[in-house]
């Protein structure tokens, strides 16, 4: 398998179907690509110039070698445009949509051939291409004034479906995640999920792979991939299609297809490849995994101040298959007599509402050797919660490799709260449980 | 059974251990009790007034028969306080805590008693007692300029743990659902869960009632309250101490306490008494139910911009026991005729990322009278998708009394749009699948 280097890092970029208008979509990718680090070459037969760039009328006419070819034409357009790409063009994206998602297997099935007989590697067709901040690489159809772009980090993308793309980057802003690179590959007649696993294995600014399959081409294949790229970074992967799309509602009674979907996510579990269970997991996992490396072991402790939002953590961590077990004989002793006789010195420990931020720090530094996580959590509105508990909590995660995930309240003003946690490289929560679930994709191991 | 009016509509209330200091618990409640409507009693042996307000030495001098007295004291002294309020008192709340859940159960053994032998009604001990803001009555402990209340709606509280209280406020206000009336119970020697159920059972102004439990006096007496409550309004129940707090968790290889929980969810299921999951599941379907009324059938329609959204939402069908069954033949065709060719028309109806706003409302009401619930997806990054869209829904809406809910991406500026919906009374949801559960809460018939 040859590097996917000129897919996310050419030196020369073209656009066949470029538009000087922004509303259509051949002028969203242009108005996108003009921050590329490269050479760029708007192809349009009608222009000279696009955007202030040099255009010209074909693919023969780029005066030089392409290393990456976006094509935004109509389906029908696409196999003649192909072929011209031969000897020319190293790969092509196929942006277009048109193909067997709407009945036309025949044209997909025609610019696969092309691809093998002319050696032009093809991305797509019907996908929104690569983004790669690095090299201010970013092919994408979403307009970057409506969408944003997730900060530069250590996460990589590989998703089917560039309607993901849009999701994945919103809870990316809203979580502060950071971006390494990310690649949608549609109806993957060439470069698939597989394709890209193997780039990611490889990828020095990637920790985090987060992957939307709807379909699998060579079962085989793809486990192998994942499990290779699982031995080196973290995957995770969020599988569609469980059986109950529009076509596949018709045939659920049989179980027929819920039936494959259960023999796909035991083959997962069995390879060690981590799957979520919705979006909502796949979010708080990824938040959690981008700020804080992954760790070994079950053995969590629950520190709160509200008595119900520890029970909920406790529940969650038993569904979850952690441990929350008693705390040392010894420390529960020293702690007793460190705090007031109210407060309850079990796991959870529970610091009720009286609490003062400096108790959490006192709690934390005895027990830091007897847990593998801390989960801790602290609701807003008590009179001792300041905002000085960030720093204290941070101050303590510079002295343990172990991970340490926060939950407090949201709606009633924790902004700056919870913001000064995240800086700090600890997620935040909006329930006991999330937090939960974000501990347990820290403490698998990988 | 009587009416709990004293508790939740008092004209007259006094408060043992009042405060001038907002520092201090009794000062947090005297300053929340100043807006209260009716006549206000603030008892402390060291101050002529306190905040403004004439104050009492002692329950004694209170000039008039009290409806609720809030006891903010140290534990030991509630015995005898309590002993005061015979034939001067309706009801004591007993905010205090240092009783069963301290080891103390010898203290809350004996207001136990004091309570049958007085005829004084007990709240608590260990609770926030009530909020009504209908009558302007709010006991709790938590400082309103740092824990905002909700406003006013059709919602009604009840919760063991003041804690999940303040957790519930905090969703109110994000998702802007409007509050009834709460009370918290603690420890609940006396006033519990089922006078709590069969007094909302009658309060008009409640539609909903969301209750968070951890303890179960009386099994028979909760099954039948419970019932009785939800074949009034709709009553969704957290239950929380599964088996797995920290003394549970040394017990949960037995399995002892989780077959417990499993008897206790088992039975709720028998009883059509709903729960839900975790806390998030609760804030998705209060959301909801407060918007709107619970409907039936599970026949639900989905409509997307974004192809793996929808796939997601589908999958979450499945999942829920929705149905998301084929189109029409009929309607397919009519759709077919009226949207272009690259629309797919199925459900999930897939109108792409080339929709425009009138193409859900062309969709919708082709396809209005075929399903039972609509689960509308809108990208908003796509350049079709404007704020226009919520006034378009909001009219379908008004001619339906089918369920609707909508998901959007969030970290992308969607914050209009979502405002937009809610105040039409669609609720909005980060993810396609926890649009589809809050269907599912909006799908169970009561």
């Amino acid at each position: 398998m040859s590097s996917l280097d000129f897919l996310f890092r050419p030196k020369t970029v073209a656009l066949i179907g470029a538009s000087h208008d922004e509303r259509k979509l051949g002028g969203v990718i242009l108005k996108n690509l003009l921050k590329f680090k490269g050479r760029l070459y708007p192809v349009n037969p009608k222009y000279d110039s696009l955007m202030g760039i040099k255009s010209y009328p074909s693919v023969d006419e780029v005066p030089e070698f392409i290393d990456l070819s976006l094509i935004m034409r109509p389906a029908e357009e696409i196999p003649a445009l192909l072929k011209s790409h031969k000897g020319k063009a190293r790969c092509a994206v196929v942006m277009s949509s048109g193909f067997s998602e709407t009945g036309r297997g025949d044209i997909q099935d025609e610019i696969k051939k092309i691809g093998i007989e002319t050696g032009v590697r093809i991305l797509g067709p019907n996908c929104m291409g690569v983004y790669n901040p690095g090299e201010r690489l970013d092919t994408l159809l979403l307009p970057a004034e409506k969408i944003g772009r997730p900060k530069k980090g250590n996460v990589g993308v590989v998703t089917q479906s560039g309607a993901i793309l849009h999701c994945f980057f919103g809870i990316m802003k809203a979580s502060n995640i950071g971006i390494s690179k990310a690649a949608t590959y549609g109806n993957a007649v060439d470069i698939d999920e597989c394709d890209l696993y193997e780039y990611f294995s490889r990828d020095r600014r990637t920790d985090v792979v987060i992957s939307y399959i709807e379909s699998v081409g060579d079962g085989r294949r793809f486990l192998e991939a994942a499990k290779g790229l699982s031995g080196e970074k973290t995957l995770l992967i969020l599988k569609a299609g469980k059986g109950s799309s529009g076509e596949a509602a018709a045939y659920s009674h049989t179980g027929r297809l819920a039936g494959r979907y259960e023999v796909f996510t035991s083959l997962l579990k069995q390879f060690g490849i981590k799957e979520v269970r919705d979006f909502d997991e796949m979010a708080d996992a990824v938040k959690a995994l981008s700020y804080q490396r992954p760790s070994k072991g079950n053995r969590v402790l629950i520190i709160t101040n509200g008595g119900g939002s520890g029970v909920l953590a406790a529940d969650e961590c038993m569904r979850q298959g952690l441990e929350a077990p008693p705390l040392p004989p010894e420390k529960t002793a020293r702690l007793k007599e460190t705090f007031p006789p109210f407060y309850a010195i079990h796991n959870p420990l529970d610091l009720t509402a009286q609490v003062e931020d400096g108790d959490y720090l006192t709690a934390l530094s005895e027990l830091k050797d007897d847990f593998d996580g801390f989960v801790v959590i602290a609701l807003a509105g008590v009179p001792g919660i300041t905002e000085g508990l960030s720093a204290m909590i941070a101050d303590f995660k510079k002295k343990t490799d172990r991970p340490i995930v926060f939950h407090t309240t949201c709606g009633c003003g924790e902004g700056k709260l919870i913001s000064a946690f995240e800086r700090s490289g600890i997620p935040v929560y909006p329930s006991p449980e999330r937090a939960v679930r974000a501990m347990k994709a820290l403490l698998g191991e990988r």
